[in-house]
This record gives C-alpha cells, structure tokens and sequence, in this order.
C-alpha cells in the first residue's frame, strides 16, 4: 500500500443512520470521499437522502430491509437511529466506521482538523491491555510504553475489537443531566487512548465507533428502539454491554478515548426523557445482570456467545418487563440474519 | 478556611525519603513551606541531611527508626527509599503525600507551574467511580460529569483513598525498557483524572503519591527492600498491589493521572536491573495472586485485610522464595508498629 493511500480503504466501510444535514457529508468530504459510505435511513422510505456527488455509496431504507430480511427485518428497529445496526450486517468489509449526522470534523489543540477515521484505525490495529492497568496509558502509542511493575507475559495484549472515540462541544448525557446542565460543552482535549480493564463496564455511544467485524460484529445489535418500541436511546448502550461481556470473555479488547469529533447540537431533553425514562429505571437492573454474567466454555465464537446471552437475558431481565421477551427473541433473529446474510462466517 | 490558605495545612504531611538534591526544596519552596515535612533518611544515618531555613521538618535516621521500633524497625527498610514508609507511620495528619528527590515541579502545557500537592488534594477530596467506567474520565471534575448510560445508583461514588500522580520527562520504566530506549522521554501532558476500576490491578509508583492514612495508611507498607534483601524497586509496586485489594474490597477507590512533576534524571538502567530482576521473575506469579486473592468478610478494617492477606502471602507466595515468608512476617510487624504508633486507630 502506498503512503499516500488511505488505510484499509477496501476493508472499511462508513455507516451512517441517516443524514438530514447536507453539511455533514461536505465537512467530511476530505476524510470520506475514499471509502464506501452504507446509510441506512431511519424513518419514511419515501423520502429521498440527497447524497452530493462524488460519494461511493448504498442506502438502504425501511422497503429495502423489508426486502432483504424478509420476517426477519422485525429485528432492526424503525424511525430510530438504532436501524444503523443493519448496515453493520450488510457490510462485507471487516472494519466499519459509525457516525451521526450532527458529529462534524473537530480541531485538536494546535487548531489541525482531526482524522477521526484515521485514529479510530490504529486504534483497531493495535493491541488492547484489559488485563492490567498501564498507568502511561495506550503502550503502544509512539512516546509511550508499559511501566515498571507491567508484568511481561501480558505486553503482547489482546486484539482490539472496538474503538470508540469521544466528543467536543455536546456532550453525551442523558435527559436529566442534560436538563441540570444546559450550557455544559465538553472542551477539555484529553489525549489519549486506554483499555476498557476486563470486567469493567462501560457506556458505549454509536456517535463516533468503529469496530472489527469478523471479531465483534454479530454482538453488534442495536436492539429495538423507536417505533412501537418503550424505549430509546439505549440502543449503543445495549450493545456496549453485550460487546464488553463477550470481549472480555473471548480475549479482545475496546479502547476510549481519542478521536474526538465535534458534536453540533444536542437533541432535545424533553424528547430524550420520554424515551429514556424507562431505560433510567432498567438500567438499575442490567448493569449488575451484565456484572455478574457468566458465558460458558461452549460459547467459542461471538454468535456462541450472543445466543447464551439472549436465553439469560429471557430468563432473568423478562422479569422487569415483557419488552425483554422481545429484545431476547429479537437478539435471536439478528444472529439468524447476520448469518443469513454473512455465510461464510456463520455460527 | 480563607481561600489564601493552603488546603488542608494541618492535615497533610510531606514524606520524602532522603533528599541528596539541594535544589529540590528550593524548587518546591513555595509549594511545601506552608506543610510539614517528614524526611526519613535511607542511608547512614552519620550523614547529615541540610534542610534549607525555613522548612517546618523532622528528620529520621536509621538510629531514631531503631529507638521508635526496637525490634520492630526490621519491617523498615534499609538503604533503599523505601524506609520512606516508616514517614506513614509517624505522621499524626489525615494525608501524606509522597515524592522523590529527583522530582521538580513540572509545566502544564500553558507554560504554568503545576501546583502537584493542590492536585493530589482536590483528586482525594472527590469521589472515586471504580464500580463502572465514565468515558469522559472523573465526572467530579468542572465540566465533566457521568454519561448517558452511567446508571444512576452509581454516581454517589466511593472515597478516594489513593491519588496516584504521573512524570513528565523521565518515564517510569524497568531496567530492560530503559536500557532498550534509552531516549524516551514523556513529553504528553494527558489532561486527565480516572479511577482505577474495581478488580483491576495497576503499577503504583511512589515517586507522586498521596493517600488518605485514615482510610488506608496501614495497607501503604513499602515491603523489605535494600540492604540484605534480594530484591528492589519493587517496593511501591508492592503496597500498590496490597492497596488495591484492599480498597476494592473495603469500597474505596484509587485515581491516576493528574498531577503530573517533573523527573529530572534516569537512575541507572544497570543498577536497577540488579536490583529488578528477581521481581521480574516474581511478578509473573504475584500478579496472579493478586488478581485472584479474596478477602473474607470478617476483614472489616485494614489492619484485618492486611493481617489476612499476609497469611496468604506466606501461604501461596512462601512457595516460590523464602523472601516472602520473611516478608510475610514483615508485614506483621508492621501492622503492630503502626498500631502502637498509632493507637486510637489500632487495630
């Protein structure tokens, strides 16, 4: 590969749930224009997404999903940007890059235009230590090691499955913080990249993500959010925990922290509380269901392990509420497509 | 308080090990004259350490650790900075704050002197978040707080037992990283303070220290290093693995990152390695031990973890050198010098 070359442009591709800023896709012009762009439009399938020139892209909306899924679409959500989590099913590369459409191209602290695309990249090609805490952060970063007291046999790490970045400017809270707090802008650079520790939860925001398919991708489920659904907003959350379980159980690693992004506008807090309401209360319940969940030695394989965790979570989240029922069949369905759709890799 | 005071003026006491560095107290000048120093000399104790006018200090040599201890001052080490610990025990104040002489005050990417001790305060005053991981770092920090998806049960947090800083300059390596790159300097300011999570050990270096004595003081044991020990450097490593399990299993929690000081000058690669290398073998088992050690219910102080887990030491690390049997032993006595030393906290 040339230098010049953008990394990995044809084992990449760029999912993006909807666009209904035209200013997006100009902004990020330099940064995307060289890969594959798969959209996914979240609400009426009559309308059109006006994609500039330019753009190598597909888009898929509501009847295209209904095509391809057949009764199995029940699985992605509608009118919610939760539905992006089909495009990470169709892709067949093996890294995708997810973003919204209010994030644009954020400046680092010597005023440059941050390659998030770029960062999220090394992020995944370079090994995660979940294992034991390095208290310099990232150690394979340039400038940057293990310290003393880091025991040798764990400096090799483990392959790193997920990159999730952060945001300038907006940041990602819920309703009643963002009701407390309505003029908070994250302006703080931290630099730097670190291991989730093993064990450790997370709150996972699909704003600025990027993953390895053939690693994580089937645990990669959005859930069901949005239309006829009692919830939303906990749809990346949802698979945060899913994915934090079964990487920590198959060996893989995720990383936080850089790239930032600049995120343009929060959305509405009187709209986030009505969908999240219910999630404020559950997540009380599904944090320590998620903490104590154990995968057996069977489940070798992310599809293995998706399918256990959907049977626990029938079995003791259907308690709280019939939706988990559903989740748990859903999560279910979503295995069978992504196998369906992804045949060579299949459980 | 009036706001010109300094923080926490009679609470504080700063230990330092030895200081053969004239210029380091001046440097610190304005930032330790307000507190009392506590300097515990690691070397021969005919030799006399100049304080420069000004300081309020009190000094302790070998003779003064053997009239204080009697036959308990073979806990404390000799020749080697890690009699340091021996400052713990003496202290009267609620937080010590620990660093080395090597150790100047570093600049913050502004070009402004960073106040360390000021840090390691506001760090230990705040809660810790170690039972679930807040992507933009310490929630308590101005213009931070949780994100969405932080469950809401969790955001009280736990007290902050340990502050643990970092070095600008001069990495804190072993000896085989710093005879590989001998060059590498750390020059990235990571703004930033996180809590250690829960089950999750780490590298604790004692060179930009500070902890809570009431809340963990008696688990802050340096070991034996040194004059008749086989090992060394090892020393803060060890009262970190100790601490961490404790706090874990007490509920307290351990941040890292900010303050940040300046570390003048590498020690020398191939002394350490000397010093290193059976610790290098040995961690390869300790972490382990570590990783898996449970303490029972009935340690609900941490006297009783330390007494508890010194057993276990004897146990199941007495296997692999005859040091840990006698290091076991070690942290006995030390458990019943700070004891006396301090007796309406005893345990």
């Amino acid at each position: 590969m040339a230098a010049t070359s953008p990394p990995l442009k044809d084992e990449l591709d760029i999912v993006i749930p909807t666009i209904r800023n035209l200013d997006f896709l100009e902004m990020w012009r330099p940064f995307f224009e060289p890969y594959h762009l798969i959209i996914v439009q979240d609400g009426d399938p009559t309308k059109t997404i006006k994609v500039p020139p330019g753009f190598d892209y597909e888009l898929y909306n509501r009847n295209d999903i209904n095509k391809l899924l057949g009764p199995r679409a029940s699985c992605i959500s509608f009118k919610d940007s939760a539905c992006r989590c089909f495009g990470y099913m169709v892709s067949k590369k093996k890294y995708i890059f997810t973003i919204d459409d209010d994030c644009f191209v954020a400046n680092d602290p010597s005023g440059n235009q941050i390659n998030a695309l770029q960062q999220h990249i090394k992020n995944l090609l370079c090994p995660s230590t979940p294992l034991f805490f390095n208290t310099l952060y990232d150690p394979f970063r340039e400038g940057a090691d293990f310290v003393r007291g880091y025991p040798f046999s764990l400096r090799e790490g483990v392959p790193t499955a997920i990159s999730h970045g952060l945001w300038l400017n907006i940041p990602d809270y819920d309703a009643p913080t963002q009701l407390v707090k309505p003029l908070e802008r994250n302006t703080r650079y931290v630099d730097t990249v670190l291991t989730i520790p093993k064990g450790t939860l997370f709150p996972m925001c699909g704003m600025n993500l990027a993953f390895d398919r053939d690693l994580i991708g089937p645990a990669m489920y959005f859930g069901l959010m949005g239309d006829g659904q009692p919830i939303g907003r906990y749809d990346d959350m949802w698979a945060g925990w899913c994915c934090k379980v079964i990487c920590d159980h198959l060996g893989l690693g995720i990383k936080t922290g850089l790239p930032y992004i600049f995120h343009s506008k929060a959305s509405n807090p009187f709209v986030n509380l009505r969908k999240e309401y219910k999630g404020i209360f559950w997540q009380e319940d599904i944090i320590p269901f998620f903490q104590n969940l154990v995968l057996s030695q069977e489940c070798t394989t992310v599809q293995k392990c998706y399918i256990e965790m959907s049977k626990q979570v029938k079995e003791k989240l259907g308690k709280i509420d019939p939706y988990f029922d559903k989740l748990a069949d859903a999560m279910v369905t979503w295995i069978e497509a992504w196998d369906e759709l992804n045949p060579s890799k299949a459980s």
